[in-house]
């Protein structure tokens, strides 16, 4: 079964291979921190914080899903070398938008490395007034 | 975090509803019980081993995703309609190829259901010469 | 084999419905009009300009792909209900995020509803420098 | 904007490289010749049929997508290595299961290789009795 592997919060891992690793394949959430019913809210998914991904042939981040509790909201599927190709390192990146028409939202992001499987983000909780 | 339900033998499982619910969700890996080295090993996933599962608009198997180990081998996206539509049931399907190159593949496969989340199946080893 | 509709400048069309029709499942891309080379160039596709489309269950804008001449830059695919859901109207949007490489990107944005078909916007020339 | 290239029948083509490029690239529909409203009908989509495609990390066939007219039935997403990988041939190849309602089926699938683009196969048209 595939293993999810979930973010540690780098600043508590010493090797500096170790953080690198465990930043740049994790996706990161980025939004407002409340929202409102009926309108749209951007929430963008970012992998890595501090560190970079490769964009090899072999070796890429290829998909991004965002979830709010158990329901996917969006997916996004990358192809390699749109990130600048062989040899560079970035970061992957996509905005989806939402319509909130719940109480709340509990948003976790999850990616996908091809070398190195499945990252889980924290969880983000969002209140929707 | 979505949560990811695992299968569960339903000859263990009580009420008849249960046992529906378990199995109509969950991917069921059927294919040979050894592969060749470099030789096209069909793979099929069936969602629901002895039940069947509604195809609603707002009710459906949206996707069905084969991994081998930590990797995904392939993904299959489904719409709603395409197994008969509002008011019937049936089981999501889809037979993936994949060329084993080591000395064996661990399968797993994922199905999502829109309103009842992540469905995993058990692992099926598979001994590769 | 399935059509691709093409955007059409609906001032150019008289019925109001039309006008609506288009507009609606057309995507548009938005982005700055240079690129430079390796850094990171958003580019935002918007599903309708003027007008919104439904987001019900058997009827919403389910993906949009962002292609940089024959090539696949990226793929977003939307689930019913991450717009308001039933009986509400929006407009599906996504941001990618794509480095340059080459002197020049052209993109164009296809979208799919469930009901209506493929859907392509304009073509979208960027000098990259 | 991306070009779709249709399949030509290779046995008019006359230099053996071009052949091989047209036969390798195309999706073939394989299926019964009628179908029974409301029965399960597999559907496989092969690509190539003469010749056989590279599995390499910058050159593979990446989806494979089926539409009956201008719906789309289901998409399939293949990751490279999984057909033998770098330096191997094969062709990639999906089952889809449909259950169709209507009086006919009308198929046409769509295959995508990361260097050369999307290709259409010949439609296929299937009465539903």
């Amino acid at each position: 079964m595939p293993k999810i592997n979930r973010y540690v919060d780098i600043s508590t891992v010493d090797r500096e291979a170790k953080k690198d690793y465990i930043d740049r394949h994790s996706p990161f959430i980025h939004c407002t921190n409340k929202a409102v019913k009926g309108t749209k809210l951007p929430v963008t998914v970012k992998v890595g914080n501090e560190f970079m991904h490769p964009d090899d042939p072999d070796h890429f981040i290829e998909s991004v899903k965002l979830y709010n509790g158990d329901s996917i909201l969006g997916e996004a599927r990358f192809l390699s070398g749109t990130l600048g190709g062989g040899g560079s390192k970035s970061q992957a990146e996509v905005t989806f938008h939402v319509v909130p028409t719940t109480e709340k939202l509990v948003l976790t992001a999850v990616a996908y490395c091809t070398k190195h499987g499945l990252w889980e983000s924290d969880p983000v909780e969002i209140p929707v007034t």
